[in-house]
């Protein structure tokens, strides 16, 4: 097994992208990660592209991918994973480097969600859970899946509607300081408190929205990194992934994600650190109870405490550990198979100390940590990178 | 980079399977490959699952997979490359034991088309191709773009009707002595060539058909391979993997397919074989057509000689290269995303010399080829296996 290194990174505008179809955001993505390593176009020999799909016209579009960004004959395929999907991506270049077999690979992940007309996205997104009981006999959509785990977590721990409306909050402040975010205001937990209601006790901004766009990396063995003369590789330390059942009624409990808390041991161990030492996280905030399931589940603190967490500002800038300070999916958007590499993109850009000063995170061990959830937790893909 | 071999392999029969959900297809194939290997369910941690989707109402079907058969928990994902899911997602699994990441893996292919009403599943194939231009504005659909091949080869090199029948006609006299085919009946060539016209110069039993069905094989490492004390384990000696441009209009000519030829010689490559070793091979016979190019893009015979090869009957049992005396796609089926898995299940068969007796093939130097296409080209899956 080889050490792999993150050596470029590239990321789009996401938002409502009616400029650009699904392969113009793919090929600006991957010509700013091609931009931003060292690596030469004609070197690239693999490209994993994760993405959903059902979303767009082109419904086989790694190839497509491949062909527009002038890299035909390139080994390809689509990774999905549900909203996890950039994380398979990731995954399978991660694996086709760290097995000697490319010295070089690309992970890019695009998704163009908001001229999605029939089906309605909602509908897409709710089949995406168990398909024939709950979503189509009992009607349960996304959000309400996510509601039942925030309903669950406020009776027994004492979370309440403001905290949830708290981690909106802060990330919409950290994505109006990233010009890629979708939302680039910042709101009150008056805005989120009174904006409509969606799922109680979700509100219409206690979710991420519909999104479009595109984010690649460029992945390169510790040899290849040599040769090219990288000056600041970042080090795929561990990653971690679990799987769980896509029934709600089969779950064993709606306080965390089963799936979170295994893929981060996985990731853990494999990358010899412990929760306490990651400096910057990237938490599959699709709702706002998803971010404080994360920061339990990922062990930033005790089960049952993610909403004091919240409170006392700790996953702030200056906090003890930073959360989302690119604006997550609820500000940054969430374009689904673009999401997860966005993830690996950020924190890169975060350990080589070059976001926005308003936003970076200070840094000592340079450990990051991302957390990718796919569906209502039926996937979880977990990274550790590394200086 | 780690040595791996196939040590257990499963197949449904494919056909119109509407006693099965995906799922359960899915779960068929997975139970008799794990009973097929020295594996145990346990052991299970990776899984790959080749899909084309759309044709059913499990839209992230990977985690429901691993969810049905016991595996949750499991590293999985979805694995698409349109017509060769299925050996993208055998890419997928052999990359994760080569890397060391794991000494075991499943790769299953399922896919369940029959059902599909709206849109209609020669529409959502033909979108597979260059869907603004020549499917939305030109109206080609998936034999169209395949027709222009075969014209194309008659006109350059005297490829007749006839050849093209001969083709099904070998393929349906296997396919009558496989169980797990969806035609077993013999046909004629007159029958083929007094079928109905679907795109000149291929008519109905020039296509293969529409099928359900679903196919897995268990991956191991050499280390893993001896730990399991497997009898005749069969290894992966080099895959080749080359994609190209969606649009028809883009490709250089109509004689060959560009990503098949690339792909088997980066598989010969990296088995130290050439195409003449070969000794059974699984072609992509989407169409009657599709296998005469392979024998040609695969080095079987020289280009514009592969009508010959079938009048010779040197690609049947006794021949010089039997190729799909399984049925092929034309008498087997095609259930997308399980084509390629079904293609290593019977190689490995093959090469353990346990098919039905009236269609095992002899053997001297135990080398196997599967050759599995995605669309019309786009992508192409090269394997070579050996003893």
């Amino acid at each position: 097994m080889k050490e792999v290194a993150v050596i470029g990174v590239g990321q789009t505008k996401f938002g409502k992208r009616r400029d650009a179809s699904l392969s113009e955001l793919a090929v600006d993505a991957l010509k700013d990660a091609l931009e931003d390593s060292e690596a030469e176009k004609r070197e690239i020999k693999f490209l994993s592209v994760g993405n959903f799909g059902l979303s767009s016209e082109d419904i086989t579009p790694a190839a497509l991918v491949a062909e527009q960004a002038g890299l035909q004959g390139t080994t390809t395929m689509r990774c999905e994973a549900a909203c996890a999907s950039g994380s398979a991506a990731f995954y399978a270049a991660w694996l086709a480097v760290s097995s000697g077999i490319f010295d070089i690979a690309v992970a890019l992940g695009v998704e163009k969600m908001t001229e999605v007309e029939t089906p309605t996205m909602i509908e897409i997104l709710g089949r995406a859970g168990s398909y024939f009981w709950e979503f189509h006999e009992f009607g349960v959509t996304f959000p309400a899946y996510y509601a039942l785990y925030a309903t669950a977590h406020m009776n027994k721990f004492g979370t309440r509607e403001e905290d949830l409306a708290l981690v909106a909050v802060k990330n919409h402040k950290y994505g109006a300081r990233n010009p890629l975010a979708q939302f680039q205001n910042e709101i009150t937990v008056e805005d989120v408190l009174s904006s409509r209601m969606i799922a109680w006790p979700l509100k219409l901004y206690d979710c991420c929205p519909i999104s479009d766009g595109a984010a690649a990396v460029v992945l390169a063995s510790k040899e290849k990194v040599k040769e090219l003369g990288v000056d600041t590789p970042v080090w795929i330390k561990g990653i971690g992934v679990s799987s769980d059942t896509s029934t709600m009624g089969n779950r064993a409990n709606f306080i965390g994600l089963r799936s979170s808390i295994e893929a981060a041991q996985l990731a853990y161990k494999m990358a010899k650190v412990e929760a306490k030492e990651i400096e910057v996280a990237e938490v599959h905030d699709c709702f706002t109870i998803a971010e404080i399931l994360a920061y339990e589940d990922l062990g930033f603190c005790k089960k049952g405490e993610g909403a004091k967490l919240i409170r006392e500002g700790e996953t702030e800038i200056g906090g003890r550990i930073p959360v989302n300070v690119d604006g997550g999916l609820k500000a940054k958007g969430h374009p689904l198979g673009a999401t997860g590499v966005s993830m690996i993109v950020e924190l890169t850009k975060q350990l080589r100390e070059e976001v926005e000063p308003s936003r970076q995170v200070p840094l000592k061990k340079y450990l990051a940590l991302a957390h990718n959830v796919g569906g209502t937790g039926q996937y979880c893909y977990v990274t550790v990178l590394g200086r």
